[in-house]
């Protein structure tokens, strides 16, 4: 017996999404016909206004409704700074800290020879023009994540930009707070050892 | 910072999903927005199809797109033997492993006082009328999960059809306790069938 093609191919829906197997995708697929209709309706909706709806930001590439993000469009924000990283989402996790109040620029990835990303394929460009027309910019904070691309990439932005004048740092690594020393890996006891700060 | 409306309806209808949490849902929304527009909108059609083009068999209560499931409409099968399920998506299961070719019944849950699930919620009534009309029936196999529920449901159903002489079994213990049909491999629910025993 095979599933009638409505569930199949919601199954094969599912499927598409990061780190769903057959079996997760076939339970949500069952537990979708047991859903309110009125909340699968608005599931539907709301995937392709996801799509439709939302574009990159002309100025950082983060998401948003308009033509520029809300934070660009935010005057009140710190002109000065610019913390650069991989994806939209970053932008959310370290803006939610409180901590930082400068502006943001997404890559939309980190150089990949792998996988045959190169600097054209990222929001480079549109970097470089906002730091020669935007000349209060003082520093550029990289923040892509501390894995080996990650961390070309930001060698590479440093490079490119450090001519200009500006300061270009780069996020600590060291121990996250509250780990253990003894589950610590090699590189990153390694990164805290040669980044220690005096007390 | 606050993600932009389409994507903040995106994750809220993720988290409908179950196990799905706020991280997991926000990284598939995310996902979204990278996917094929095309795939995006056919997973949106599928979402409403599976909701509106489905419906439960007239006979046994699988989904089906027609008026009876494939099942019930196909003469080949033991028409002597009827297999008593939880879900539509438990036949599956079972029929996938080519040890049983007899007919299905749904019930739609369990008895479940706690959650206030009696008889009448379930598919009770239309199982007992086709076992009132259909005199071919010898044999009803109680397939419920073996949970507490699912066995106090086998021996309520049990209860209710042995004076029609019909004989009722239940799968064997080879099922872990407490665990579910959907999860089950292959092997086990072989023999569970195998081992099946009069109660």
């Amino acid at each position: 017996m095979n599933y009638p093609e409505p569930i199949t191919k919601l199954i094969d829906s599912y499927m598409l999404l990061p780190g769903i197997g057959r079996k997760t995708a076939t339970r949500m697929a069952f537990y979708t016909l047991s859903m309110d209709k009125d909340d699968v309706k608005e599931f539907s909706d709301n995937l392709m206004s996801a799509k439709t709806d939302l574009r990159s930001c002309a100025i950082c590439g983060n998401i948003t409704t308009e033509e520029t993000c809300s934070i660009c469009r935010d005057t009140n924000r710190d002109q000065s700074t610019i913390l650069v990283v991989e994806q939209p989402k970053d932008i959310l996790s370290i803006d939610d800290m409180n901590a930082y109040n400068g502006l943001y620029h997404v890559l939309g990835g980190v150089l990949s020879p792998v996988d045959g990303i190169g600097p054209e394929n990222l929001n480079i460009k549109l970097l470089l023009n906002r730091l020669r027309e935007n000349k209060a910019v003082k520093e550029l904070i990289i923040a892509t994540n501390a894995t080996p691309d990650g961390e070309a990439t930001a060698q590479y932005l440093a490079k490119l930009v450090k001519p200009a004048g500006i300061k270009v740092t780069r996020l600590a690594r060291g121990l996250a707070v509250g780990s253990d020393i003894e589950y610590a890996d090699e590189m990153t006891l390694k990164s805290a050892v040669l980044g220690r700060r005096e007390i």
